[in-house]
């Protein structure tokens, strides 16, 4: 089976859970002359999207399609992700691949490693995208536009299928797709996205509301605790399967915190402008 | 002296330093029929500033045209602008209405008090916004539009000269005007403000660079961070003077933040999930 034939107009690509993310992926897809076909529990769902032209085939039923599939998006919750592979293990076509967009890898790949060996290949991504929404009514391919896209390899995965999620992933406007290791994924997205989460709940946290706290703010506080608006049976779930690294992130973050709250104690501000020099030079770097 | 009258076409505006702020202000008042002076040591952006038509006359030396200016907006770092007063003090036209867009107002206050008794009168303001670049060509009217600006009344304001400075802050497009006192304002502007910076700089330094970080952000990192980009001449002063209030706000958010990396630690799923919805609740307020 080779790229290039996959790639054709014929492929038929399912998304599994058509949510914010799921119905972002079948609305970017959608463009392309692809069989477009929705799993999901609602009904609902499933009118919704196929009134909008969203997918061109529904159903709530994945043992009846997921035989058809040459590309399986698992667009849904850690654990749900694991459980619907689990309990549809036997339906999936032979050699279908098989991605998911979870924020945490290592749990997926150790969740799902028993069936390595099977004739289905697992592509493990993370599109870095989201919105403070949920629900297909939400989604919209625009949020993948200039974003990044991780890709997990295993040990057995082909050449090939990489980069057919590679393609997808660019077709669907990804800007960056980066190639690391499950570990290395979820040491730097404990920084760059959990610990950016926990921040924000902390602030907002710590707001007294002694004053109406609309009237005193400019953009950084609007922007600093956007995302505290969160999806809390998501987002308790990528904390805790990322416990260790995001710990690690929080301490130091606290460190670095602590260094400059001890600046401003000491008034050295020498030492206040040395950091705040060093965080426009860091900070700069980023695109 | 009437405030409808000084409303009127004669009224002359000076803007003292005329850089991202200044700017922007002499760009947003422009619009009415004002006359513009601008007041800057640097002749390049003065020439900047009449070759754009930012103001209609300007000048480095402020002796020259102080005392025919109704209102001067000193938009100076902090100690510049008191320093601004004590040198000029004598040149002010007779009931003029002296303001500022400092950030910290007990230092502004405290500062200029042994001049309330002149004929001249403060009126003290915070405009809430900003951008991480400085200077007049960066400098935008629409940084203002929909923007928070507050006035610190003193004992000694006349309701009329308040009413001034408030109708200016609503022609120039901002939002919302509330009037608090110094005290209060320096505790809520030190959590929505200051705070924010001093997160966004810890969050950034950080940052190992183990990885190209650049490839494993979304827009959370990017929205915590914007603001790591910062101005160190005049945010150092203004979070050393506000150090009491600066330094409260940061332990209560290292509280906050320890609630949620000990209930993370225990695993406790139902208390991280309260306390994202407690921070949703609290954030959905802010408009």
């Amino acid at each position: 089976m080779e790229t290039q034939e996959k790639i054709g107009d014929k492929m038929n690509i399912g998304v599994v859970g058509i949510g914010l993310i799921g119905g972002s992926y079948a609305k970017a897809l959608k463009k392309y002359p692809y069989t477009i076909y929705g799993i999901d529990n609602s009904q609902e769902t499933l009118d919704y999207a196929l009134n909008n032209n969203i997918i061109d085939i529904g159903t709530s039923t994945p043992s009846e399609i997921l035989k058809d599939l040459d590309v399986v998006f698992l667009c849904l919750y850690p654990n749900e992700a694991v459980k619907f592979v689990r309990d549809n293990i036997n339906f999936f076509k032979r050699g279908a691949i098989i991605s998911d967009v979870v924020g945490v890898k290592r749990f997926m790949i150790n969740s799902l490693d028993i069936y390595f060996n099977d004739e289905v290949e697992f592509v493990f991504a993370h599109p870095i995208a989201g919105r403070e929404t949920i629900g297909i009514k939400h989604s919209n391919e625009a949020i993948f536009h200039n974003a990044n896209f991780v890709i997990t390899p295993t040990k057995h995965n082909k050449e090939e299928s990489i980069n057919l999620i590679k393609t997808l992933a660019k077709q669907m406007g990804f800007k960056n797709v980066s190639l690391v290791s499950d570990v290395q994924h979820d040491e730097i997205i404990s920084f760059t996205s959990q610990l950016t989460h926990v921040i924000a709940l902390s602030l907002v946290n710590s707001d007294e509301e002694k004053y109406d706290t609309s009237m005193f703010i400019g953009d950084s506080y609007k922007d600093l605790t956007r995302i505290a608006m969160i999806n809390d049976t998501l987002w308790a779930e990528l904390f805790l399967k990322n416990k260790d690294f995001l710990l690690k992130q929080i301490n130091k973050f606290e460190n670095q915190l602590d260094i400059l709250k001890d600046a401003i104690m000491a008034k050295d501000i020498n030492k206040i402008q040395e950091l705040m020099r060093s965080a426009t030079k860091k900070r700069e770097k980023i695109k």
